[in-house]
């Protein structure tokens, strides 16, 4: 028996009539092939990328595992072909989610005229074109009275840079929700350390996805999201190694041609800077990294 | 007394009736103020990197050194103010140079819906989309009977991908002219390891160079330029300090506002990747480097 996934932050979402992702109970994901070619570009993708020899195993836990396709009956109640993938969630009780969609161009060299126009009005209207990435959507775990901190879709299609620095602190914070103006601090950034740093943490995993995008020549990845991932009681107990990194949304890669994908790295390598900040910022004031400041 | 610059590659030139740069005999370079903002914006940079003493003496090296501004007699013939700057190229007598615009994208967030529109179909029509940078102009000395290998503005509108590898090595080459349908082979990449490696060529600045983009979050460089130099007697006698990497044209300088200059570092390191290609490439043949293929 499928179901709708607990823990999405972004995307379509099955509904009655609507076509959206589907998950089981044994950990697999069932993402419906979309229109207009998109599925196919991307199951494409998850064939080449499969089989391709010349990815590094470091690189491959990146991505999800992919199964095939198969045809099972969409959340439209008939049937539909859907890639088979890994459910990223599965492991998870009570995941903290944060959807990134990377690159300040969305769009493809081979993009139709009305595509690029779409989609350079939304690079432009969020923060893709200024940053270089733009956050999708997120939830973060508070606790089981509370649930999660969760903003509205509406929000995040609204998000300037400054919100965007707000959310990736919120993101590590045990006080999300907390407004500013209510309590007179920012979020509290508790977990910046544990879920950030370290030497198996969310910037450590970017930095080595970074080295990759220097050299890799052979997909240009548009439109693709950094999902990442970490449970709470996990991450105070220093289980790192649940922190999860992982390449989402395909639908849009292309062959690389011998040129590195410099729209895909300059995102990643401004996110990086972002991180590494509230990181920097973190440390002078807890002291875990031992350099206080005196 | 002025007189135009012997060795312009690219850019507006002086002529009757024309505004254009001019040199004098002392080393300086006399760049006319553009119209709509564009002079005062240029000007506008030059006086804040100059005095901001958060810039590392390490990368100041790399922008031409600015006096000030001047009102001249210009090339038109009437008065004129002009930015005074150091005159690159003054202390060279047969300089190879090539003219590189960075970033996939030539306009800053702030520009008009027309300008926008204007500098997408040039990045479009050009290799910017692609490969995040494009070449605008180059000369190459060849020898004093032959002078200077330098294709015509019309090619250089029309390069492509193919083009700009082949140019990358053309710049490094004795047989820059020489058309690989009569020769039966390219360019020979006799001058790459000299000019393109060793601990001051342009590959070693370049890597400097992306090291501050990682991190300043000072300017965002829009439609900025690579002046890459060298003499090639000097080149082959090992006078690796004459190998210049300099940027230039700050007319579409903005506040980076905190985040990374994304767009200018992805296309750095695109270009990084070409010139690394080819000291890759005729390392193996060559053997320079001690690891040649048995």
């Amino acid at each position: 028996m499928l179901k709708t996934p607990d823990h999405q932050v972004a995307g379509h979402e099955a509904g009655l009539g609507k076509l959206g992702p589907l998950i089981d109970n044994s950990g697999r994901f069932y993402k419906p092939l979309q229109g207009s070619n998109r599925g196919s570009e991307e199951v494409a993708f998850y064939e080449s990328f499969s089989s391709n020899v010349n990815i590094p195993d470091s690189i491959r836990k990146f991505f999800p595992v992919y199964y095939g396709t198969e045809i099972v009956k969409a959340s439209t109640g008939s049937d539909h072909p859907h890639m088979v993938l890994q459910d990223l969630t599965s492991a998870h009780v009570n995941p903290s989610v944060m959807d990134i969609k990377i690159g300040s161009r969305t769009w493809g060299p081979k993009a139709s005229e009305a595509y690029i126009a779409k989609c350079l009005k939304k690079d432009r209207e969020s923060t893709s074109i200024p940053l270089g990435f733009r956050i999708s959507g997120l939830q973060v775990y508070i606790d089981d009275d509370s649930g999660f901190y969760k903003p509205h879709r509406s929000y995040i299609r609204k998000t300037g840079p400054d919100d965007v620095r707000l959310l990736l602190r919120k993101f590590v914070s045990s006080n999300p929700s907390s407004a500013e103006m209510e309590t007179g601090r920012g979020p509290d950034c508790s977990l910046a350390s544990l879920v950030y740093g370290g030497p198996n943490g969310i910037l450590a995993q970017l930095l080595e996805l970074k080295a990759w995008f220097e050299d890799q020549t052979i997909y240009h990845f548009y439109a693709c999201s950094f999902l990442f991932m970490f449970e709470k009681g996990l991450a105070l107990k220093g289980a790192w190694s649940k922190t999860a990194v992982k390449l989402i949304d395909f639908a849009h890669v292309t062959d690389g041609n011998g040129v590195i994908d410099h729209n895909f790295l300059g995102g990643l390598s401004s996110l990086i800077k972002f991180i590494s900040d509230i990181l920097a910022e973190t440390n002078d004031f807890s002291g875990t990294n031992g350099h206080v400041e005196l």
